[in-house]
């Protein structure tokens, strides 16, 4: 009982729905440890070998890398395979070409004509912010994008320039709507960043989906029931089942709040940015269909409210007061949303990461595709 | 099973915890209609009757008389009475005076000097839409303001002007941070609003606990386990124990999610604004301490991102798509946030409005003191 009241990471760790089942059956069997440089080198290279010109091979590599040190390995370089064949079949255009279709002092619309989600989010915050520091806020919507990959990346370059970052976007089909039994609506991930003062940046990063698919395989091979509140049978029923669970449809995080909410971020980032919605989003799982992918991106300035270093302090405060409560019997420590992450990513810049033998094997096969040069540690 | 997949309110029902306690273990039994003019003219009366200008009044009346009318009962003229009664102690200011002590473009901010916070919001909601007019986008920021009842109430005047509103607000403490075992982070609740086309509006209103505490006495009364995510006890270990969880805590919603998300949300509404947050924010539930409450809002003027009937088009063909899923075995109708809520009105504007009897003891009091005239109905 005590372990799901452990600290925990404060972000979905949600992967496709396959690859995590395989992840979640295997321990990794290859251990080596890859510098983060050797491995954003690596990565930038397929990128650019793909087509991306330099900077977004760079940026994009760089989200990947990010997320496995953050400590997120199903928002890594696990992924690069998946991106890189979106490339290849051609519904990802590698040479993203953001078209600015409305620019109206506080508020920009992007279209981003199928290009790398990634290079369109980063896009995006850049002008949040610039029209943030114009206009106390701003915000940029993009239409006919593509996944991103991990949102915290995105609202954490406002945190960085002073700002709380926002950003939402809509996803595949993953959850019925609350009393359905047919999958219409993504998992819709949204993010909220701030400047923490001496700690590091306050940031949380959430999918609407009560639990990872993986985590139900994995009671299937133990033979475990799983909780009420994960999944609904083919019916619609919810289920304790997990044989059942597997062949229905995982449910939204907190009932039908998860799902309110969810509809709510489609609303934002698929209705209001003029991009598909609902069921015409494709995710990163398939090659073939283009995205039409949509986010919403906010900025707000803090000093347009108080003086930075006073907002600074004064989180600070908030997160001495969160982490000085009482602890409950067997938890060691309280965390804010974002510590855990800074926490995993000064460990793996130090000690480097390690990644599950099958990602290792992957990347290979790319590195031999592409000719770009895989990290020495991997020669099996 | 089946009971917890029908379609929901997507807002939250939090009333007091004792009071909701009482009323679950009660039916009414006064069940004489009023109609909502008489209701909203008494509370008005009374508002008027304590000190608060006609104006505020009635909009403070309004809110209240709205949420019956919703069928969000516990944030209804139920809660007048406890409004009332920090304003006659004089931790809320009768006579509102909000300071406009930043006004820059796109983002302004509120001091509300302790008063209404119904009033205060209002303000914010007025303000952050003019400024989304001019800019595009508008955030307005209030500190020192009160518990202001249902977050929806003002996001929706957003929505009825070709805006997307949002609205946070920080509330006293009322769960543990994850891994504690003393209240420490608020309920607070926020909500998204738009038009939606020949629907009436989209909307979702979210506290960020797990459950009423009023369904916890439900179970004790009943001898019946309580689902684990509830609650915790007093050492902070999770319970099913009803008896145990009413000795601890609720739960965030969604687990370290909810915690993550409230937190987030007094960043936004506590931190941000310059108001107080965490354990130094009071709610409504007694009478002897000022509120430090603050709140954020944000307008977003859809006319600055596509036509605005071409955004309601596509909400309209939204929220068809989620309505026309297949059903789950039981369920009658898929519903989107904020339609019953609408349906509710309809047939309470026919039907008029029931109040539990102690509700209606507790507004004949009120007439009493003040001099005010209840409705003939409740003459008992």
């Amino acid at each position: 009982m005590h372990e799901t009241m452990n600290p925990m990471s404060f972000v979905r760790t949600k992967a496709a729905p396959e690859r995590e089942a395989e992840l979640a059956l295997r321990e990794p069997i290859a251990p080596a440890r890859v510098a983060a440089e050797d491995l954003l080198a690596f990565s930038g290279a397929v990128y650019e070998a793909v087509g991306l010109p330099r900077r977004d091979a760079e940026l994009a590599a760089d989200t990947l890398v990010q997320a496995d040190l953050w400590g997120h390995q199903s928002h890594g370089v696990m992924r690069l395979p998946w991106y890189v064949a979106r490339i290849r079949s051609g519904v990802v255009a590698a040479q993203a070409q953001p078209e600015l279709v409305v620019d109206g002092g506080a508020v920009a619309v992007i279209d981003g004509h199928d290009g790398m989600g990634q290079v369109l989010a980063a896009r995006a915050a850049e002008e949040a912010i610039a029209r943030a520091k114009a206009h106390g806020i701003g915000a940029v919507a993009v239409r006919n994008s593509n996944h991103f990959g991990t949102a915290m990346y995105f609202t954490l370059m406002a945190a960085a320039r002073g700002c709380i970052g926002f950003l939402s976007t809509n996803a595949s089909p993953a959850m019925a709507p609350w009393g359905g039994r047919e999958k219409a609506v993504g998992t819709n991930p949204w993010s909220w960043a701030a400047p923490a003062g001496t700690n590091p940046p306050f940031v949380l990063d959430i999918a609407n989906t009560a639990v990872a698919r993986g985590k139900i395989y994995l009671a299937r091979q133990k033979g475990l029931p799983i909780p009420e509140g994960w999944a609904i049978d083919a019916d619609g029923a919810p289920t304790t089942d997990a044989v059942a669970a597997l062949g229905g449809i995982t449910m939204p995080m907190a009932g039908h709040k998860g799902y309110a909410i969810a509809a709510a971020m489609d609303m934002l980032s698929g209705v209001l940015t003029g991009s598909s919605f609902g069921k015409a989003v494709t995710g990163p799982y398939q090659a073939e269909r283009r995205g039409g992918t949509g986010h919403l991106m906010l900025a707000l300035n803090i000093e347009a409210f108080q003086p930075l270093a006073e907002f600074e302090q004064r989180m600070d405060d908030y997160i001495a007061e969160l982490k000085g409560v009482a602890l409950a019997r067997g938890v060691e420590e309280i965390v804010y949303p974002g510590e855990l992450e800074a926490r995993n990513e000064a460990a793996n810049r130090r000690d480097g990461l390690t990644l599950p033998a099958d990602t290792i094997l992957d990347l290979l096969k790319l590195a031999a595709e592409t000719g770009c040069k895989a990290p020495p540690q991997w020669t099996l």
